[in-house]
């Protein structure tokens, strides 16, 4: 569980909630079914329309992603977990670390050394795991923009539905007492908008914009740590240039 | 046919109109000739007046390319086919795929391997290729800068629909029950502009961008088959890289 | 003259004159000298202050550019000329051309194969038509990003009018019944730079980035046949080249 | 202490307070804890939603980095200063300038010196400074990258606010005389996001961008020196290239 | 003196004063020094928190460097005078064009042949000579950068001082004679804001942005010619090339 990721959503819509509640009226005003409807559907159905099936199956996945602990560990500890397995490879052979590496978590590390224990040659090793690493780009990359596109398109349906209202509450201006509350209700689905758009889509793209990135750096390293072993570079080489990544200069 | 565009369109419309029902006044308020001129009227003669001519006659095949299935089949089939080939190839020699190339239905597909049953070498091969490729970006591109550009038009028209409309009313300030009215009438320009802009222009462009991309990765998995193919590469080779694109790593 | 801008342009301003027509308060309350002076003359201003006298002068030939049909004749044409220049040089030699480039109107074209006639050699010939190539992407880059300047300065313009005059209305607010002309007044320079930024500026600049764009990719076709050409290579293979740009894969 | 970000900020806060006293209501109508909290609050709250633990971390030291004087000395006593210890490498060995390097403040100079006190190869030495320059490069990336994001958050959760604030006060119109402070109250959430985005994080996240800037570039003279130091360049050489990054063509 | 600065800026001015002239309420109800104050004393200090003191320093020769007259001939001129000194050269040797040299105004070409005159060899000339120019861009860039900045922020102080004044407004309705006035007070700080960035920013951003274009062009030629003359390319090779840049192709 991604404990950032919840509590900033969770704080987010409670401090709206606090918002309302301070301002007196209670949540009455706030609820509108078919504000809602218009907001929430419209956005899910323009989704559906400019995106394609398989795409928008990742809307789950992605979201899970979004909420769960990344698996990749930080910097410092894969950098350790590399020199190690060099070490073990130098001093007795790559099948010695066959088993460990079964029990890795982190899936790209695991498939790394998968290839150096079957023997991979470096001028193999090395596009296949840019490849994959590529499409992985690719792949996260659509799920980013998925949740931006649903945070443009909650705004858009917003400003409509609010246009929808306005139409409405000015056409039919006879009962001035209507007027103020029709208003309410018309800025009500701008307002979901702005909410799906701030408290929902912007926190999960960014999330997942974050996480995409720290797995990717990392999966350099890996890819580099991994090039390295098949070249049977030395293990001083191999250690200096990974640290080389690490030591922070400090700021 | 692709259900995704057609559904996604049908909804968002929909409930667009179902907003307008629950909002009480009838679609009477919501629809005035004039200002639906004015809007599409207007997008399209700006349309018109940005693009060449032999632009704009790709605006039906483009809206044809969003609606129906892409042609390209998924990865995985993709790379299973190219495989099969391959082997194929490799036991009975090139001519006996010449008659099931003829079958295919992917167009990228049946140039790239007539071009190998042709026995183009794959230094004509790959150059070729990729210039068929780079065009066919180029078109795409093109098309889906069209539906972008008229989503932004829409929304520009609208605005001066709206400045139109609220020029007319302000000059025309003596009866003030009149102002409700003229100024729902000054603002549905807008909301014809947002809805043309989200619900028609901005489904089209974002539909053909993820078509496009997916057929362009497809189209990468097939130039890099038929072009280990060509290379004579072993089937153990082209089977090892090829699936690297595959294996989803768990995310 | 490029019919489509043309009548782009025509029917726009047409449909806006419609629009106010049918609006029912005549062409009165639109037209204030005032306003056109500070949104035409302070776009003028600005854009003089933004840009150089020399790029300046470039206003009326690209407006030209915009409205004359565009002089690269399309890929398939093109390509077929290459190939007969190409077979000609082949049978003739390349004087045999002389007379027929000089007759040519597609400027690049003509002197590519002038280049060729003086039997200017390929790694002469190919970097100083790409620098020429360069060059002109450059100077049509500057008329592009002229119009787009201006549409945006007109809708700045725009603004800045409408905040002189919703500043005196309120500052005169005795008589209530001068509200209502007085706020039209004011949002008629909002209403002139919207119409200035997309019913001139932006027809402009799209449909001069339109041609520009055609124009390059057409000169790239010339000077990859001029290259092939100079660099004798068969005619087979030429034809097999330029042929890959045109193959319409059904999409 | 870095002068210009603290009196920038200072001045800034100033004369918005001024504006404020001028504006002849006093504070209070400006000070409303819970459009405070809804602002500042949810901003907290979605940055905390949008980023990971780790890069939460370094809000506070990129904080400092934006008040603290930049580390890195000009690029005219940087070029001396390297020119200074390239000759002092000639004349009396890499030894005798090891003392002097563990005294520099400058963290990469100190690090790349070091790094040729070691005697590091050139072909290992450059490398290894880029990837510690591109992984510098992404740290401070991302510290910028959270302050634009903090500004952008701050103006949605204005706007948010601004809305709840206003639905609030049209559901309860009954009393008019109250009109006017609720909207004075919905208006301070916008109020509120806007100076957080232009008087805190804005001018957080250039100056963070401008010490980048200067930094990059400073370490690429550094890293540039010491590669010609590890080449055993001559002194006139390094000398006549480092001044031609100095000599200020008078613009 | 580059005159379409001057009279850009004049004439847009002037046309604002026309506009408040026009107005009928005189320039009283567009003047106030709080809001005067606010905006620009607020940018001031927020572009002062935004970047370094020397990157604050380049604003005067910024201005002056948009005011004046570009010193670099245009690109006919600049080529003639690269083919006489290319010939000079060949005729009587690089020391007779020494004294020539020492008069030239344009200061890269006046450096980068002086360098000629030296004697230094293409190898170090070329990178010596391309590290100035990209030193040039840099530090020009960043003038450029500060100009786009402080209109920007103008636009934001605006805005804030918009919302200062309207929450005073609405807090103290009590008089509704007072709102008018009090309103158009509010509104000044926008129009100040948009008035800084359009016709003092905008102007000064885009002017510095097409002087530095033009700039970079002629060095880059500056740098072709003196490279060649290095290199002791024939005289009608340096002709050719550099002439190829000119020939307009007529468009």
């Amino acid at each position: 569980m991604d404990k950032s990721t919840v509590v900033g959503l969770a704080a987010g819509w409670g401090l709206v909630a606090l918002a309302i509640i301070l301002g007196g009226v209670g949540f009455g005003p706030y609820i509108d079914v078919p504000s809602f409807i218009i907001v929430v559907g419209g956005t899910i159905a323009v989704t559906a329309g400019q995106f394609e099936a398989n795409e928008l199956k990742r809307f789950v996945p992605a979201l899970k992603y979004a909420f769960n602990e990344i698996k990749v560990e930080p910097l410092p500890e894969l950098v350790e977990k590399i020199t190690f397995y060099a070490t073990e490879i130098k001093k007795h052979g790559v099948m010695q670390i066959e088993r460990k590496v079964l029990e890795e978590k982190n899936p790209f590390f695991k498939e790394s050394f998968q290839l150096l224990v079957d023997g991979t040659k470096p001028d193999v090793l090395v596009p296949m795991l840019e490849l994959k690493n590529e499409h992985m780009d690719n792949r996260h990359g659509a799920m980013i923009a998925l949740f931006g596109n649903i945070g443009g398109t909650a705004g858009a349906m917003g400003m409509i539905g609010t246009l929808v209202g306005l139409v409405a509450m000015l056409a039919n201006l006879s009962d001035p007492a209507a007027v103020g509350p029709a208003m309410a209700v018309a800025l009500l689905t701008t307002m979901y908008g702005a909410l799906i758009g701030t408290l929902f889509a912007g926190i999960i793209e960014s999330k997942l914009a974050q996480k995409h990135k720290a797995e990717m750096v990392a999966n350099e390293v890996v890819l580099s740590g991994a090039a390295m072993i098949a070249a049977e570079e030395s293990i001083g080489n191999i250690k200096m240039k990974l640290n080389a990544i690490l030591v922070e200069i400090p700021e």
